[in-house]
């Protein structure tokens, strides 16, 4: 009976290796999994359990909490990862107002809340209270003045100083993999890569403290990237509550990709924005059940922060990311202490004076998204107002700028330019940091400079073509905050190619529903004049850069060439390592597993008519051959391995064969020589495959495996660069 | 050369079989597409123009216009259904109107914009200006009493019918397939499924005029189903002009994928929403550019619509929509003249009393969604002042009901009832059709009513445990019209099982952003309590209903078979119908075709070895031996067809041989006879195969067709039905 054989092919297989060696995980570190062969795996502990379930009520109700266990985690991340953003923006917050000075009524209490538990001041006067002493004020008595003005100035950069050494001497200690945004990591890992450690417990807990640190220390970096990888570790840890996902390779990628949904979602308070985010950017296999999941681990991140959150309902307050940038090679890129210190140095040094990048990165985007109301203080709202007027104060047309417009734009103009050349250095440094929040600041920066030069031209030149159709005289024809938010958006999509993810998060951070048109073209447009300089987006560099195997499903390969092209052995290469069915000793197997570092071998008939008939792991090989020297007697050296269903009766003189048959995967995958590249490209894409043995009229000729097709996608990208560019 | 010999394989096959009979397509009616194929004849005609691009300046300019082909047809797609669109609704406005008057300054103007220009009307009273009358006053001059009133019913009753004849009429002469809403139908032609004529010209054009027709008619349908549609029958025009799109099916369906998004985006005039619509609903396959210029189209879409439409900002005008549910068996089935003529009958007789159904159906909704301001002066809104209350009028604390909202509860319940019962047997006749709308309004009046009744119990109960935390005294504490829009969308996901997509679109359309936990919410639980009673939504249950061999992404197929249970030839078959590589005539192949009906047919080396080499085409076989037997001299019925690289030298007296291995398709799939099944449907539905060959030792033992997949999945879940609950 065919059936039944070939289930006790993949059935038992685990049965027979799972037991012996629990705790032996089956694929190596740095090496990439095999999805189709998780996915039977899953199956058949699924079809277990159900099978069983009609047994008794306990198997049934087991069943049941089996199915059930997907949204268990899924509950658990939101919760976690939403209850950890939660305390890392309050702890953010305190320590931010804590290099400029401390609360006296208690200590623990940032600026804001010292003046909101305050009961003396008013509205206006928000910002001061007398609870709340600067260091001078209270190391010296005087508020003002120049001495009191440098003590303040040096606090700044000893507390900024103090922050990041703290940030990078714990990361160097405890957990180098903390450092960096961690997206492009958990974009390979989710594409089928192993890290070991890099979603760990360690991980967690240091990325966490050396996130507030960094991100206090006031360097210019974001926690948005980081907080996807916190919520990442979430899910890996909860993973381990349940053997349907800690044993499961491709299982525990699904939780994965939901439990990134959930970072973006309590990063930016953007639970849709998050799910999509995960689905164009971070995510490599996304069915449709993980977009459910995602959805709902978003929603409950989304509660619980706003559960904890103070800010209540302003979500720009959220709103504090920023991410890498990979072209950077200093000298001090080998002291990672020291280039901490040094960028966190100069930061300081030349942010403080400058109001606009004094401030956190996420308070200067909120004021510059929002447009100026009548009654508005900040100095981008010095307008002259003509006091003949008879309109309602808060109906206001365009109006001539005053002189804190103009001192405003040339602040805004050194902002600038430092927080462009700030970020490029601080980018790659060995602290947890992101991207999102640098790159809209540049872009709510340059959006608000153009949007201002638009509306004071507009009003001086009312007669202009452009403006004449557009501008009613009077009215309010420009709006330098929907400019702000246009550039925040394009210069955000450019550097990380988003578009659908990009306007939704937009819209659930500023609640700007009818923006979305400019929105989505300054999305389509930034995308368009990006892919123009390289198709790839800051996390495709940064993953070429670490030379992870990464296979990019955006790339179309369209090259000629052929299977056999690519295949190993090639030309003039050794003949490819193989078993055959009912001809190899044990010993000819162990030198083969000795001599070779392959992750498996093919099984064929014989060596004359290579027709194939399975693959072998390398691992599987290694531990039925210990198991039977040790377990089994008669299995000697000389012993014949059987890869056949039935072994020959041998005389008793003869060694005890080996029968192997139930360690022969029986349906490798398989392509014919003549397959076109583009297509083997497709199917190791879409299936996840680790290698692909190639035959030719049912022959075995050789194998190619995902290094050797990606080694041969880089080698033809650069032999024909130019041929990706008019796809 | 190994190498070269390929190439010849797959693209002068193309140029062979193009030329000589360029007006034959090549697939037929209600046939599947091989995706493969398609993507790799595009990467042919795409290198071939990149080569090309490099002889001259022309051909360079001609590469460029190739390249961005995409993106000007997403234009087209674009600013044509966002027309159509704003042509539709203004034409529904004004047909919807006729039913009950007629504007006497202007015929062609609806009842809002016939006020609008009229100076004569105060805002309160902008209903009702002279310039509009209703019929009875027209004919009779009494605008009153009760002979008005039955006049008025009369006329609806007869308007209603000749619009719902017309529409009936013309889908049944001109084009069969306007009817209903179209989803199921387009989501299984993005599935690789053809049918012709479905996005045809005459499709476009009925379905548009005919879509006003049964929408004014005030049936209980919508719009959005029936505009995806029309999109797509856009979006195949457009592909028409450009041979990219109209010569490959593949590329034919991105374009289509994309247009379903525009369709949505001005459905709704959610453009996000109609985005993530098409990923989440419609489509099959879905890469990422496909997602870009999705964004682009319903962007333009949105744009086009927003300039057209004289509604503006009210995005809840525009949301006016419906689908079909597929459980309804009547007699009337068979007279679809008739059965639309006595629904719509129904409809107007019971419609026209209840003021809740009279009106269009977005507007109702649109009402339920809304809060009570003090100077609303809807039924809904009839409160009992408290006149000591000092507070400002805007806001309002709970209050008691007054006697118009226990009316209007009367009302609405009366309301619910029909619109379900009444929707149940609207769907399914032979008029455009949608379900969003009336799914929406169910929900909307059930949810309101609720609201409703939460509210005044939490007023007449402030001290019940559930409302003493929640509500402080004299505070608004239970909205009702929140109530109405979570409703809509647990209904909507009910029916539907949209999750993400529902809840952008829901928000795109109220610009309720604050609210968008509890629509998640909702569209969780609505999703979980829908699946525990089937997996399909509305669309999967059609596609089922209609037998079409669309193999849906969603179920997870978990049995224990092998491919070798599927395959065919079964255990008593005849042997499976195969060439040999050098040994079979002219006659026999024509033999073969003339007896069999099969798609294809495997060529082996021989009868013995039965060792593949490829498959080739039943429509190449024929083309090639009628081709030969024209043109080529010597070419006879015992000539000898040779697959092999070359053919022997045979003496003069033999028939001349017929060289066929150009149109050999030399890399067939193939999957071993152990292979588990899961794995081929894996493999079925991530690479759009069409057929795949079973293999054993490299020895063909059968093939496996998508209809074979169906059909086993089938079978399978009616063996076990229970096995798809715990997933």
């Amino acid at each position: 009976n065919v059936n039944k054989g070939s289930m006790n092919g993949a059935g038992n297989l685990m049965d027979f290796l799972d037991e012996p060696f629990p705790d032996v995980s089956t694929y190596e570190d740095f090496h990439t999994i095999d999805w189709l062969r998780e996915k039977s795996r899953d199956t058949d502990r699924h079809r277990k359990i159900t099978s069983k379930s009609k047994e008794s009520l306990w198997e049934l109700i087991k069943s049941l909490l089996d199915a059930w266990s997907g949204w268990v985690v899924m509950l658990l991340i939101g919760l976690l990862s939403g209850t950890l953003a939660g305390v890392i923006d309050l702890a953010v917050d305190w320590m931010t107002d804590l290099k400029e000075g401390v609360c006296l009524s208690a200590f623990w209490y940032s600026h804001e809340q010292c003046c909101w538990t305050s009961n003396e001041t008013t509205f206006d006067d928000r910002d001061k209270c007398p609870q709340w002493q600067k260091w001078a004020e209270l190391m010296t008595g005087h508020a003002e003045g120049a001495g009191a003005y440098v003590l303040n100035y040096f606090l700044y950069i000893l507390w900024a100083l103090l922050f990041s050494f703290l940030a990078v001497s714990l990361v160097r200690v405890f957990a180098p993999y903390a450092c960096g945004s961690g997206i492009p990591e958990i974009k390979t890992i989710l594409s089928g890569f192993i890290i070991r450690g890099y979603l760990g417990k360690w991980t967690l807990l240091i990325k966490t403290v050396t996130l507030v640190l960094a991100v206090s220390s006031g360097l210019s970096l974001g926690k948005e990237g980081p907080l996807v990888h916190v919520a990442c570790c979430c899910g890996n840890l909860f993973c381990s509550l349940f053997s349907k996902y800690s044993k499961n390779e491709g299982k525990r990628r699904e939780v994965l990709s939901a439990a990134a949904a959930a970072g973006v979602s309590v990063a930016f308070g953007a639970p849709i924005g998050g799910v999509l985010f995960s689905l164009e950017e971070v995510s490599y296999y996304f069915p449709l059940k993980t977009l459910w999941r995602s959805f709902f681990a978003a929603l409950v991140a989304a509660f619980t922060l706003r559960s904890i959150n103070p800010f209540g309902n302003s979500r720009l307050v959220l709103f504090y990311v920023e991410y890498h940038t990979p072209w950077k090679t200093t000298q001090l890129g080998k002291y990672p202490v020291l280039e901490v210190i040094a960028v966190t140095g100069i930061t300081a040094l030349l942010a403080y004076p400058n109001p606009y990048t004094r401030r956190s990165t996420s308070e200067l985007i909120s004021e510059l998204f929002n447009d100026c109301g009548a009654l508005e203080s900040s100095q981008l709202c010095d307008y002259v107002n003509n006091p003949n007027m008879s309109r309602p104060v808060d109906d206001i047309p365009d109006r001539p700028a005053g002189p804190g417009v103009y001192n405003a734009l040339w602040q805004l103009t050194l902002a600038l330019i430092f927080k462009i050349v700030i970020t490029i250095f601080t980018f790659g440094m060995k602290i947890p940091s992101g991207l999102f929040i640098p790159s809209m600041a540049v872009g709510a920066i340059a959006g608000r400079i153009v949007g201002i030069a638009v509306e004071q031209m507009a009003y001086h030149h009312h007669d202009w073509i452009i403006f004449k159709n557009w501008c009613r005289p009077g009215a309010d024809c420009v709006t330098p905050g929907l400019y702000a938010m246009v550039g925040a958006a394009a210069c955000l999509g450019g550097v990380t190619r988003m578009t659908v993810s990009l306007v939704v998060i937009m819209f659930e951070l500023t609640g700007g529903l009818e923006y979305i048109v400019p929105l989505m073209a300054a999305a389509v447009t930034s995308k368009w004049v990006a892919d123009a300089f390289g198709k790839e987006g800051i996390y495709e560099s940064h993953i070429l850069l670490n030379g992870y195997p990464y296979l990019d499903v955006r790339d179309e390969f369209t090259h000629r060439t052929l299977a056999t092209d690519v295949m190993r052995p090639r030309r003039n290469d050794p003949p490819l390592a193989v078993l055959t069915q009912d001809s190899t000793t044990v010993e000819d197997v162990e030198t083969l597993i000795k001599d070779t570092d392959y992750n498996g071998f093919p099984v064929v008939v014989s060596r004359e008519s290579e027709r194939l008939i399975g693959f072998v792991q390398r691992r599987d090989l290694t531990l039925a051959i210990k198991n039977a020297r040790q377990k089994q007697d008669g299995v000697v050296s000389s012993s014949v391995v059987y890869f056949t269903e039935d072994a020959p009766q041998l005389p008793a003189s003869n060694p005890q064969p080996l029968k192997l048959r139930r360690i022969l995967n029986l349906s490798p995958f398989t392509v014919t020589d003549h397959t076109p590249m583009e297509t083997v490209v497709d199917i190791f894409r879409k299936l996840g495959l680790r290698q692909c043995l190639v035959t030719r009229s049912g022959r075995l000729l050789g194998i190619i495996t995902k290094k050797d097709v990606l080694r041969h996608m880089a080698q033809m990208m650069n032999q024909d660069p130019e041929s990706i560019m008019f796809n």
